[in-house]
Parts: structure tokens; C-alpha cells; sequence
């Protein structure tokens, strides 16, 4: 990786939103943190993206951040690029994360709206500009309504696009129409890059002309993700039904065990640990499975882990 | 149409939910229905869905609902299958429309949750289960939470899928991964019909295995949605490139003067005004476009109106 | 009650929003209905009003709903005054029940947003409007954001009050900021009605200077709420916070069994069940408790009852 | 104010959330903080809640949190009680904020609930006992649906009631239901201090016996909530309507330029800047107000001004 510039390709191809790995005290687990990046590496992954909701951000302290995009960084060594999180309530804050990831050599910046406050669409905008105007990386905007309370409505992406810095969007609303309404939108400039983030429709939007997706499951089973990209861009319907199959799979019984508001990010980490690549530890306001949940998990994981074996873990 | 079977095909491509053109004084315009039909069926529509949303179903008053029933029906005389809304608060006055529609000749009503009362999912549950022992069509569910404010839930949705009258699903969440979460826990049960509202993603949701949409703006151009449909489904993606196009032109700019919550039932309708399909009338709560807002959407019309003709009006 | 007069007395005290006493086949109890009136005017109620949520008026046909308003007029024969409810999605089906309403000599209409199609506030005052200029009683608002998901806007109630049968406003939102807001920019308006739903808050508002409540309870237990209202005009603050007390242990026991989103108008009609008044038959999509609820609802109740009788029962 | 103790009498009375005095670069306004303090005190308030909603706590670096931590604690020099907000989304962060209130001598903290993550009550509980496990001050609940978009529920906060650090809540929610149902239930643990934010409630929480209001217009004019307070105290329901009739006035006018989710803050601040309190410098997202309507709204605060000078401002 080396310094962004517009007249490259833009970013395509699947970009997992990477899990903090913690150790039980809520420090960065730094032997894991190596592990996994050379098991996403490994699988074919395009890009990763650190400091995202399944990156725990939130429930992160600034030193365990900053931490941990010195680490990824300094261990991935431009094999793909780097994203990283800055969205936080204060702008001051994400200022200094961004100027601690282009430091560090990172290759863009991915924020969501400021979460607490409730504010319109100009003051949105307004937001936006003012944190693209203060840092020196390419940035992604990242809509996440489930989470922010807060749309970043089409009107005020096409306006933020037009920011030299601002190069992309990753939406992880799960609407089909707010999607096709921006890549509609957007369609003449033609590097800015559309991805969602649910991966149960990564592969529509990819048939649709989009660039790919940031699937948590990646973290998981990387090359699974990456061949339903490439079987989506290549119109391999074959092994697209395949391989939407098994994420489908995934989607229903790996992140539902206990059919909580956290089931997607406790059972994705926890089966992560499974496979060696993390401990089953998060930040708070998330702890750990109670024992019966892990082994109902343990079951379900084992089913799809065999199924998938050896082609696509 | 005749009776339906199990042992038939079940339906696949373009439904529109139908327009219903009234008088000013809220009374049925007749004459539009007639014209409405046949335009729809010219077109090439694979059915027609009455006393939806975009019907304004819950506008009308019982009386102006029954007569369209009996009207469509007889219209129509079985050349596509006639889809009749029930949805109500009422269970007694949707089982009275369900065999209204019976007598008449349709192929099958559709059912949204009742909308008034705060329930649970067993409730909701309990509700269709009742409603579909009652009556004597086969039954469509209607997932609309933006405007029942509920969600049928993917395992309420499995539970009433077993049910013999229950042969379908008509989804307008415009949620992504609930749709897809549909069609891979229900991909066994083969003949259980599952198509989108929001026509934005009807492409992409036949693209992935589904029966096709049912489309509100197929009411002014129903050509375009048919060769939309059969783009996606022959994987032709020239075609449905361009299709997608002018659909989303449409969403873009049709749907959306004024920015009113209601932006799309008064454009669409008011845009098949000026194709003489119905007069720019609506139920109560809408009202008609002011002056300077009407102008604006003619503007806008001709300009897609002309990019279409002659191949797809 | 005779004809309504804006120069006669606005409607102060406890009107109570009656439950709709119902046959197992979902006919109408009319014994019951009989019961339950002589009970309500007994305790010393202030008015009555039919046809609300409490009510179940969306789950009952239009046949039953008119039977209702006929009978409950006949019954109570002017000993107080009946406040009919005709909200609906369509416009004319409110308006053929305001004129039963009249033709029966109900004292008011009281009418809540349309529910189904999402609306402007523009829209909802020219609904409103038209609603009013369409009948001849008066008419209250009813402003239930929780069940219609739309809240009629402080500026749009006060464009509205001053529509000459726009009479008063009824609050089911139990937010008290937007209560207190009513009260203060319609405070020169003195005989526009303002009342709160939600009986735990019913005697605060009136300490405030309101009208009184339409409170759930009072189809149980009238007199209680009588009292804790004449407790809050007359500032006797001891009765106030022993009646108080009474209301908050209904609300936290009686209304609580079974957390459900129905669990207060299961909770409320099984208890007047439990006293005779009406039969534990709920309109769909509700249905009846467990035997096992019912029997934690019996125990509840018991203690209560006991509590309060003789006095105020 | 000295070291706190269970055994002391519980806070009681008007408690502003003091917004935090900007600099044009976001620095903190010293200067202002301690002109902004001594009006407070000397309008009589009975504590001092800062980096709250209204001390736009969430737009803050840490760097400005902890500063204005340590100049409030030492201007105000145990005067009244100092409450210092420590809502975060990493606990880790809460925790350190609070370790340095308790050094800067603090009376206690306030927490809403994590405001990022979507989590159940069972983890909201986990969460607030952990934080009340891990600091030495005593700490208030803070429930701010609006802005945490999760209520910490009546049962939630009866469980968290028993915990020896958690000694009362301030909620914001201005659902007058749920705000009785916690003096109900919370009725015999008699020092539980339960106070409510919006100032246009806080009259009548008083008269049915709550602690006081954290009201924000008490930055503006504190005797004129201090009054309030006295006057709903004492029954003294003449006062009582006057001051009320302010306050709603003041909600009615300087809250309400412009009609944005942000017109309180807005509003509020730059109404303090006319008296010269702090400057109308914002933290991001919110910016200053146009020209126009900073003249609009300061012909609104000299009219509520003049009225109220000399006796309340």
C-alpha cells in the first residue's frame, strides 16, 4: 500500500470488517490480532476494515483504538489496503484517530455520523465536510441507521461526494432501494465506491454493478465471501446459489443463538474462537455466551464448518 | 381464472398494485377502471392486485371496495389472475371482502397485519391462522411495516407457510436481508411465492431466485417492468441495465415532488392523469397536487415519457 | 344530555373509555353493555365514551360498532353525556358514524389520525377540517401517537381549535411536555377540552389546571377515579396520594400480567370479568389470557379489590 | 460539599445541566465558566450537573471533559453538590472520567446507557452495575430515550436501585407515565433521588412529590426555576402559575427558533450570550445560528426578559 490517489483503481472485492480481538482484562489481544489478519490475508480478502461496529469501536477506550491501527498497519504492510473507523460523537477525536491512522499508513478512513445528538440532514452535511476538510486520508461515509439512529439521506451523499476526499460509502442499512438509489445517483462518477454491508446482499448488489461488500462473516470464513464476490462479478450462477446457500446458513443459525440484539456479534466472535483466531471477549455493554448458549453455537458451527470444509474455510 | 390448485404453477412475474381512479367526489371512476385494465393487460402484467397501498385501500370506504371487487373481476374475465387486498382492523370485514372477492371471481386475496392494535408476534400469528381458516381463497401475506408498523417476522412467516391457504408473500420492507432470509428458509416449499413491493429492487431479488414484483409504477408503464421482469429472469444484463435505468429515473423523479411523505402515491397518480388512466383524485387523507407542483412533475414526465417511447410505454 | 351549546359548560371529570363487552362469537354482549353503563354512572362518572382503543373499536365490524352506539345512547338516556369514537382510515366511514352518532344524541365525536398511509401535518389538518365541516356534533381530537405512529403537532391542534365544533383534545401520548404545551398556548381558549389518557398521569395534569382523564381503570373501579380526581380539583393532597397509590397498583399489576404489548386491555377486561361487568372476550387479533394468567390476574385483583372496598369500588 | 454519605440528606431542588462555554475552536471558554457559575449560584440553585445533553457533553474531547471537570469542582468549591456526567460508550472512559471527578471532588456522577451498541436490559443492567462496581462516587441513572434511543426500563432500575452506589435517576424522557410508575415502585427506598429533565414538566412532578428537575432554562434564569420549584413545594398554586406560564413560554419561544431537532441547544445558548454568559460557539455537529435567526430569536428573549426582570432573572 502506498499513497491513495484518484486516478487509481477504486477499492472492489470483499473488505471484512475486522474483530477486535480483547483478552478478558479489555486489552487488545495482540497474538490474535496477528492470527487473524494473516487468516483474512490468507483467504483472499481485499481489504480490511478496522474499528468498525463488528470492530467493537464503540465499546473501545482511544489508547486500545489507537493500538490497534498501529498494529494492523504495521502487520499487514500494504499486502491490501487498510481502512479505518473514526466515527465517534466527537469530531475532535476522530481528527486525531485519522491523523493516527495516515500516520500509521493507512489507506482511508471510514466515518458514520456523529450518534448521540439529533441533528438534520444540514448539520449532517455541515458535519461531514468540516471532518473530510481537517484530515489528510481519502474518506469513507458510513451509513448505519440501526446503529446511529441517523440516515445519511441520498441527497446529502451526493453532495458529500463531491468532496475531493470523500471517496466512497459503505451502507449497511439493509434497504434495497435507499442502495439503488445511490448507485443510480452516482452512476457517472464512476470510482465512487458503493459497498454493503450486510453479506446476505453482497451478492444482488454485486450482480447490480456494485463494488463489493464489508461482510462480518469474512472474519470467519474468508474465502467463502471472497468466491460469492467473484462468482457475483463473474455471473457464475452456479456457485453464486452455492455459496449464497452457505452464507445464508451462517446468517441463520451462527448469528441467532439467543436471539438477542447482540446474537450477530456474540456468535460471530464466539465461533471465531472456535477456529483459534480469537477469545471469546468483548467490550462492554457485550459479555460472553452462557455456557449452554456456546455449545448450542459450538453444534450449529460445527454443521456449517463441515459442510464448507475444505473448499471455502 | 378458475379455481385455483396447489397442483398449478405458481405466479411469477409482474403484479401491479392497481391504481384506483375515483371521482372527485370520492366515488369509483368506472370508466378508468375499464381503461386501467386494459392498459395493464396490454402491457403485459402476469396479474393485478387491487386495494393495496398504492390502491389506497384504507381510503375507500366498503362500499366503494366491493364495487371495485366485482368490477376488476369482471373486467378482467380471467385473463391474468385478480389479487384482492383484505387487509383491515377488522377481521369480520376482511373475511366479508374475502368472499366478496370469491364470488367474484378472483384468484386470491392479500393480507397486511392489522394495524391499529400493538401486538406480538403470537398474536400475529394467531391472527392470519384465523383469518385464512375463514375464508375460502388461497392467501398472500403482505409484509408492510412502514405502514402497519409491524413486521412479519421470518419465523411467523414459516409457521403460516405450512398453512394450505397460505401460498405467498408480497414483501415491501425494501429489507434486503429479511427477503433473503425468506427465500432461503422457505426455498423447499417451491411453490410458495415470494415477490417485493419497491420496484427499485425487483431486478435484483428475481436475479437471486424470486417470483418478480409487484410494482407500483407498472400501472403508468406496465412494458417497461414486464421486460424489467424478463430481463433479470433470461440474466440478460444489457437489457435490464438500461430497464433499471429508466426505473430508478422514475423513482427519482415521479415519486418524489414536493418531498411529502405521500410523494409517491401523488406523482404516480397524478402522472397517469396526464396519460388519461384516471384523474389526479385521491381518498382522503391525500389531496391533490397544488398547481406549480403538477407542472413540475409534467415536466418531469415528458422527459422520461420520450426516452421510452415507442418500445416501453 | 341535550343538545350540545358552546355557551353551556365544557366536559370536566372522568369520562371513562369503555370497554366493549363482547359474545364469544364476536357479537355483542348487550346485557353487559347494559351492566356496565349502570356500574360506570353509578361510581359517578362524568361521561362516557364508546368506541376508543380501550374500546377495541378497530377490531369490531361496523355493524357492531353501530349497534353499540345505538344502544349505549338509549341506555344512558342523558344521564351523562357519551363521547362516541369514529376514528377510521376512511374518511367516509367516520363520517356515516358521526351521523348515528347524532341520530342517537351522542354529546361529541372524538376522532384520532388516519393510521395507515403516513401523512404531512399539512395533510392531517386538511383531514381533520374536512372531517369536522363534514358532521354536525362536536368533535375532540384524540392524539395517540403510540397506536396511529402519528402525533397531531401542537401548531396543528391549535389551527384546529379554532374550528367552531373542534371542541377538545384527548392525549394518549403520557408526554407531558407536549401536554403542558397544549395547556399553555391554548390556556386564552378557556372551554377547549384537554385531557390525558393515561390514568397515572391524570391527576398531576389536573393540579395543573386541566379538564380531567380518560382513564382505563374507571371501567373497574369508577369511583376510585372519580375520587382522585375531586382529590386533585380540591388540592387534598392526603386523598390524592392514598388514591393515587390505588391507581399505580392497578397499573403495576393489573396491567402487567404477561408483558405483552396487549397486557393492559387483556389485564383490564378479564378484571371486569372477574366483577361481572363484561365476559373475557376480546376482539382479534387479541384473545384471551392463559388459564395460568388468568389465575395470577384473579390473585392480583383479589388483593386489590380487598384494598379498596368498601369506599371506592 | 463534602465527602457524600448515604446517611445525608438526598438532593433536592433545581440541579441545571450547565451548558459548557466554547471557544471558536472548540477550546473551553474559562472565562465564561466562571461568570456562568456564579450566576447559577447566585440564582440559588441547589447543584451543578455538567457535561450532560444540554453541557453538549458528547461533542467534546476528553481533553475539554476533564478540564472543565477539574475548573468547575474548584470554582464552585463545595458551594452545592457538582454532578459530573460520564456517559460514554466505552466504559472504559466513564470510569477514568469518573476517577478524575471523584480527585476533583465531585458529589456524584450521572450515566445513560451506552448509546451505540442495540442491547437488551439484561445487558444494560450488566453494564450500569459493572460502572457503579468500578468508581468510588455515587451515581445517578440518567434515562435519554431520545438520544440513547433505549429506555433503561422500571424494572431495570429497581434491580440497579439496590446497588449501595446508585443513589437516584434523572430522566429525560418526559413520559410522564413512566416517570410515576418509578415513584410507585421506588416509593419505600425513600433517599432514591427521582428527578425528571424537561422543565415544563417539572412543576407537577414536584406537587406529587418528587426531588426536583434538571432543567436547562435554569442556565438562562435560574430563579425563575428556583421559584417554580419552591412555589410547587410549598402549594403555593399562585406563584406556581405564574412561574409556569414563563417557563412555557420560554419553551414556546427561545426553544423553538427555526424548528430544528437542535433549536433547544441553539436556542438556550445563544439566549446566555445576550447576558453575557458564554459565547453561541457550539461543539460539532451543531453550528451557530444565522443572523436572521439570532435577531429572531433575541426579539423573542427580550420580550420574556423584560417581563421577567426585576424579580426572576
Amino acid at each position: 500500500m502506498t499513497q491513495f490517489s484518484k486516478t487509481k483503481e477504486p477499492l472492489r472485492g470483499i473488505v471484512p470488517p475486522m474483530v477486535t480481538p480483547l483478552n478478558a482484562d479489555g486489552s487488545l489481544d495482540s497474538e490474535s490480532v496477528e492470527k487473524l489478519i494473516e487468516h483474512l490475508i490468507a483467504g483472499g480478502v481485499h481489504g480490511i476494515f478496522i474499528l468498525g461496529t463488528t470492530g467493537e469501536f464503540s465499546g473501545l477506550s482511544y489508547r486500545t483504538r489507537k493500538e490497534l491501527i498501529r498494529q494492523t498497519c504495521s502487520l499487514v504492510k500494504d499486502r491490501v489496503p487498510v481502512l479505518v473507523g473514526v466515527t465517534d460523537v466527537s469530531i475532535e477525536e476522530s481528527i486525531d484517530l485519522a491523523e493516527i491512522a495516515a500516520s500509521a499508513g493507512a489507506y482511508a478512513v471510514v466515518a458514520a455520523p456523529p450518534f448521540y445528538v439529533n441533528i438534520d440532514q444540514k448539520e449532517l452535511y455541515s458535519y461531514f465536510k468540516q471532518l473530510a476538510d481537517s484530515i489528510s486520508l481519502p474518506m469513507f461515509l458510513y451509513n448505519m441507521p440501526s446503529h446511529t439512529k441517523l440516515t445519511i439521506e441520498v441527497d446529502t451523499v451526493v453532495k458529500l461526494a463531491a468532496h475531493e476526499r470523500i471517496i466512497g460509502l459503505k451502507d449497511s442499512s439493509a434497504h434495497a432501494v435507499y442502495f439503488q438509489s445511490l448507485c443510480h445517483i452516482l452512476k457517472d462518477q464512476e470510482d465512487f465506491v458503493l459497498m454493503v454491508g450486510p453479506e446476505e446482499m453482497m451478492a444482488e448488489t454485486v450482480l447490480m454493478g456494485s463494488f463489493g461488500g464489508v461482510c462480518g462473516g469474512a472474519n470467519l470464513f474468508p474465502k467463502l465471501y471472497v468466491e460469492l464476490y467473484e462468482a457475483a462479478l463473474n455471473r457464475d450462477f452456479d456457485k453464486l446459489k452455492s455459496c449464497q446457500h452457505a452464507v445464508m446458513e451462517i446468517s441463520r443459525t451462527i448469528y441467532q443463538v439467543g436471539h438477542y440484539k447482540s446474537s450477530y456479534m456474540k456468535g460471530l466472535k464466539t465461533a471465531m474462537s472456535f477456529l483459534g483466531l480469537c477469545q471469546p471477549q468483548f467490550a462492554p455493554p457485550l459479555y460472553p455466551f452462557s455456557e449452554a448458549e456456546e455449545l448450542e453455537l459450538r453444534s450449529r458451527f460445527e454443521k456449517i464448518a463441515s459442510s464448507l470444509m475444505p473448499q471455502s474455510s
